[in-house]
Parts: C-alpha cells; structure tokens; sequence
C-alpha cells in the first residue's frame, strides 16, 4: 500500500526533476530515469503516476511536457506562491534572501519580527512589526507562512498566524507544532536531521566493523 | 508494520521532548504525554519503544532520566558531535551561527568555501578553502557534514567529501542526493517542503469549500 502523502511528495520530486530536464532541452523521459534520479524503483514511479490516472507508454515513455502539465493539474501550482515570514533573525533572515525559492515561484513577500531594530518596510522583502501581520495577510491573500522564531515564541506565533487566516505553516523553530483542522503545520528541525544521520552512520560503521571481522 | 527508520526518527523526537521536561523539573512521564506531544497515538509510542526493548508500567509511566539513559544508549549519542558545512552562502552562514544545535551537542567545527573573499580562519566557526577540507576532516575525525552549495556544485561537492572521509551528509542545495554504500545522504528542500504544504492548503480548502456547499 503506498501512501498518498508520501506518492504526492514523490510527485513533486518528479516535477523537480521533470523542469530541469526541460530546461536542458530534453523532450522524452522514461520511469527509469525519474527513478534513479528521485532514488526510488521505476515501478515505483509508474505506480505513482497511475494512482493519480497518468499513463505512459512503456516502449515510448512519456512526453515531459505534457507530464508537467498534468502534474501541475494534479499538485494544483499556478503562478506565484505567496508567503510570509515571521521571525527574522539568522535562519528567517537567509530563507527571506533564499534565492531557491524563484524557480519554484515561491514569493515570500514580507517578513515579521517584534524587534524594532529589525523592522525596515523599504527592504525587499519589507519587514513589518507583528502588529501588522493580520492586516497584511489578509490584504495580499496569503495562506502560508515560514515560522522562524526562536523556540519558546513558536506556539504563540502560530496561534497568531492561524487567526490572522494562515492555513499551512513551515515551521523551523525546533518545538515542533502540531496541524489542527484549520492549518497544515510541517516541522523541520535542523538539529534532529543531524541527530538521525549520525545515528545511521554510527549504523554503518558498526556494520562495517563486523563485516571485517568475519 | 512499523518502519524501522520512522520508528528511529520517533525515538529523537521523543528524547528532545523528554529533555525539555527534565529540564522543567519533571520526573515521570506518561505515554501519552509523549504522544500528544510529537502528535501520534500513545499506542505507538509504546510500541515503538517496545521494538528497542523499552518497557513502561502502565499505570507509573516511565522515569524521565531512565527513559533519556536506555534511548541514548539505543541512539548512541555521546559527546559533541562534529559537522563541517560546505558553502558559506546565506543559507549555510545562518546555520553555522544557530544556536539550536547547541542544545543537541552538535557543533560545526569548519565552514569551507571556493570564494576567496569567505575564507577566515579567525571565524568562529572558522571558515577555510576548500584544499583544507580532506585534511581537517581527517584531523578533527568529522564524519557528518552539511552540503549548502548552489545546486550545480552539489554532485561534485559530495564527491569530494566522501573521498575526504564524510560518511553522513545533510544536503541543503535543490539538487536531491543519493546515499551511497559508504555515505549516507538525506535531502531537505525548503522550496519542495513549500510546496508540498501548499498542495495540503489547497486540499482543505477544496474540502472545506465542498463540506460548506452540501
């Protein structure tokens, strides 16, 4: 059984790789090439795909224009994404000058902290007190928002995001949120990904330990 | 069926909380304390302790420093953990001056950059060109390292950390990595985690929009 969270994750994977090839110039990919370069097994993308009705030919691939487009129908990206983002200190601060996020038309277009020091509405992108977090959410449409703040700020800031009419919230601050009804929350933390990789090298090395005794 | 690896990724996820409590002052802890914490249910949370041979009273719930000692021991973190990061740009200059890893004990000992204007060596972190990589790595015996390079230098990057000794890599450049026999890799692409939140945003939107129609 495959979980269509994880299959909708891989689906954005594919169309990352799907939009370098076309810039590259390519016109046909096969399964095996999204595979190995997603890292997953070919039927693995051929399953992917016809859970969510897209079909290929099996001698002939598929076309990668008309892959991206059906793609964009079914992860539903047009245009420019909107966001916001609070706290804007070391991490805040490199993510609003991120210059990744313009190929994939993501468009952070303010940013929010309580330090006055910080505030500087001339910047690109501006930086505004939290006062005016609601106002500006609801007058540019936006639903997401990167929460960057220090740890013991985060609760209160993403209840303040909610009411403010956010709906899904990236949050860097390692106190991981939980989604309610209203909002989609994704944590990452920065120090709990290094935590798990020195776990699976240990793991390796440990393993590779008792293969050279044997 | 649990996934071994999700199970470990629990387990990290548990122990940050459990260190927060202790720090509070707490004693015990329940399973669904833990549960509702790192948002599961208390059955998994038992189980996944379950599969490392953690057992609980139902009624007593686990001792904290009890609980924090057996997943130390099972996760194997001791110490300072070292990490060096490649790529002294927006992104990797805010993580080589977050403050959160330092909770986790993890400390990146180098920056390296090609940029002669980055070097400096007087840094805290230091930062040095990328010819002292092998031979730091080597003389700090670093295993783990963070990949924050454009994404055309990512591939050629992660080469020559490997060759330098790198067993585990956190690559923050666009370009997904594979792991190897010898390296470990796992990938984290803040504009495909956007994105990704922004798929869900629309789905409870569509939902909401339908449940408010019938």
């Amino acid at each position: 059984m495959i979980s269509t969270r994880e299959a909708i994750s891989r689906l954005f994977k594919y169309k990352s790789v799907l939009e370098k090839l076309r810039t590259l110039g390519m016109v046909k990919v096969f399964s095996d090439n999204l595979a190995d370069s997603v890292g997953v097994s070919a039927a693995l993308v051929r399953k992917d795909f016809s859970i969510f009705g897209i079909t290929g030919h099996k001698r002939g691939g598929y076309r990668i224009d008309d892959l991206i487009e059906k793609l964009n129908r079914i992860l539903g990206k047009e245009g420019v994404q909107k966001v916001v983002l609070v706290g804007c200190g070391k991490i805040g601060t490199a993510l609003m000058n991120y210059r990744g996020f313009d190929a994939q038309h993501i468009r952070i277009v303010a940013g929010f902290d309580t330090n006055p020091a910080k505030i500087n509405p001339a910047a690109r992108p501006p930086i505004h007190p939290m006062e005016d977090l609601a106002r500006l959410v609801r007058a540019e449409g936006v639903l997401v928002a990167i929460l960057a703040t220090p740890e013991n700020d985060a609760a209160q800031v993403a209840d303040r995001l909610m009411a403010s009419g956010i709906r899904g919230i990236l949050n860097f601050a390692p106190a991981p949120l939980k989604s309610t009804a209203a909002c989609v929350v994704h944590n990452i933390n920065i120090a709990l990904e290094l935590d798990n990789l020195f776990y699976y090298v240990r793991l390796n090395a440990s393993a590779s330990e008792n293969r050279n005794e044997t």
